[in-house]
This record gives structure tokens, sequence and C-alpha cells, in this order.
């Protein structure tokens, strides 16, 4: 399959590259740097403008998208919208926009995370975007066409991260862990489905 | 109680309206075109400057914010950013930028909607929208100051919308049902609560 990968040098994109890679798919990687292939997610021209130069793609994974942590009420509107038009309307327009770019049958998969389903203090704008996200794919994938499927895989902590913020790796999953749930999306029959990784 | 009211002329704004006067609270009701207070979800200047003018409440419901339906290959850009700018990052914003102006213990009530939960065709924006306000206020609540309470009521279709879209009424609730699912939300302990009313 020739699969475009977008977000493939984090934490969980360098794992799901490299399962990709180990199952012989065609990976197009892009992040906002790559060439002659690149996408800037905040904003929509950009990723018309990666699909027109793209050719067709088997699947589109997308492993990119930040948003912005803190108290409630020191977050300001910046922050929202940022979080907004980066991770959440970002990866939205990356499944609206590569419709008509991907083959009968295509699949994409899309990165919420955890923090919509057990909240924590300082992250009501990831909540915000996690939870836009499991709810656009669930109602998106009824509308797709040619058997399209389009999946969101909301991943826990990962051990990774855990680690470099100095946390307890606990509830952490390993990103390559994390990284099976997005060949569980590709490969399986799913769709609308909010994949949650396990161990 | 002294209760801001936003949507206080649709279709589930006036039932809460009449079951908080059925109890006596001094309902403050807004909408774009009330007087002397109005408010224009879309900009959170707007929204400042009600609180600005309007005093200090008890409570905040809102039960209004719209969202655009269609298929997914035929949402535009503007029909996401109309979406997520009114019914998502309008109620956000009442609840941000109304924490310095509710007392002690006060509380918020946005709305979102079956869409995220029970998805259907057409209904792709929908159903971001109210995902992500069903996460938001998850996680928003955890970072209330002062006993500051935060939900969300996410009401099934509604008797009265489904009659006037002509479609059958089976799966609705009546209007002054879900209303009582703010009341609920008012007078009871819950926050970061997901409230689905039922009959």
């Amino acid at each position: 399959m020739r699969v475009l990968l977008v977000g493939a040098t984090g934490t969980i994109g360098r794992e799901i590259d490299e399962a990709l890679r180990h199952l012989a798919h065609d990976v197009v990687e892009v992040t906002r740097h790559t060439k002659p292939l690149s996408v800037d997610l905040t904003e929509p021209d950009s990723i018309r403008a990666l699909y027109r130069a793209g050719g067709r793609f088997d699947a589109v994974i997308c492993a990119a998208g930040e948003a912005k942590a803190g108290p409630l009420a020191q977050l300001t509107d910046a922050d929202f919208e940022f979080s907004v038009r980066y991770k959440l309307m970002g990866q939205v327009n990356l499944v609206r926009l590569g419709l008509d770019h991907v083959t009968d049958g295509g699949c994409f998969t899309v990165t919420s995370g955890v923090l919509n389903r057990v909240p924590m203090p300082g992250a009501s704008a990831y909540a915000l975007v996690n939870g836009g996200l499991d709810g656009f794919v669930k109602a998106a994938a009824l509308d797709a066409p040619r058997g399209i499927r389009i999946n969101v895989v909301s991943p826990p902590w990962v051990t990774e991260t855990l680690r470099a913020l100095g946390r307890p790796t606990d509830e952490g999953l390993p990103a390559a862990v994390v990284a099976r749930a997005y060949l569980q999306s590709l490969s399986g029959s799913q769709t609308g489905a909010v994949i949650e990784p396990v161990a």
C-alpha cells in the first residue's frame, strides 16, 4: 500500500513509520519541513497543495498536531485558536480534503488522545480537541464514499513522553505498542472507530 | 439565584426559561438581539462585553449555538469554521470568560447533543462540535476555581424539532423534559458531567 504518513518524526510517528516499512508498505513521510512534499496542518490550502502534488494514496495516517496545555483561567483566546486550528481542524481537514485523493476502500487514521476520556487539570483545550476528533470520525465515516474508512486512534500517555517529562511511567504504553493500533486501523475493517491502544 | 440564560428563545431555551421562573429564579434572558444585554457568541469580545455589563451571576446556562449539517464532501472550510466558532467555541468562551463573573459555587451549563454519541450521515460538523464540548467540560471542571461547577447537557432529538422537520417523533424527548436536565445541573452537585436527559 502507498501510505501518506503525516508526523513521521514524532514519538509515535517514528514507530508507525517503522512498522509500516517492516510490512513493506510504500510510506510517504511528510512533516512541515520535508521535501518535496510538506504540509502545514494549520493551513487548509497547504493540505490541498500536498494532495495535489502527492498523487493517490491507499491510506493516510496522521500522528501530528498540537494543542496548548494550561489552567483554564490562563489559556488565552490564541491558545484555544491554536489548538483548534492545529490538532483538531488540521486533522479534520486532512480527512475532508483528502477524500478525492485516496483509492477505493482507502483508509484515514487520525490521532486524538486519552484526555477527553480521562481528564486532568490543565487539559481543557486538549480534551476539547480530542473529543472533537472522536466525534467527527464517528459521523464522518458514515459519509465516506467508495468504501473509504475513517478511524481515530486515541492513545494513552506514551511511556517515552512520560519519561521525558520526568513522570512515573506506570500508566503509559510504549510508542511501539501504540503504533500497532494504527496498523489495526489500516488492515482491519473498522470504520468510524475510536481505537484505544492496549498492551 | 440570578441566572444568565443565553438562547432563551430557542425550542429548549424557552422551556428552561419557564422552568427557572417557575422556581422563582431571577432569569436574565440574552440573545443576539436582546436589550440592554445581548451577545454574539461567535465573538469573544461580545462575550466579554456581556459579562462586563451583566454583573454577577449565580449560574450561566447556554442553549444557543449552531453548526452546519451536510455530507462531509460538501461541507466547506467556512461551514466548519462557522460550526467551531459558534456552537463550540462560543459556548467554551462563555465558560472561560465568565469564570470571574459568577459567584462562589456558581454553575455553568452548556449544550452539546446526541450526534457524537449516536452519529448519522451529514452530521460530521455537529459530531465534532458536540464531542469537543463534552471533552472540554470534563477537563475544564477540574480547573474551575471557587467551587464553580461546569456541566454540559447532551440532549437527544427534541420532539418539537422532529415534528417541525416532518420526521417521526418516536426517538425524541419533549423540550420540557430536556429542560429538566439543566435544572439538574443547576441544583445538583455534579461537575464535569455530560448530562443526558431522560424521560
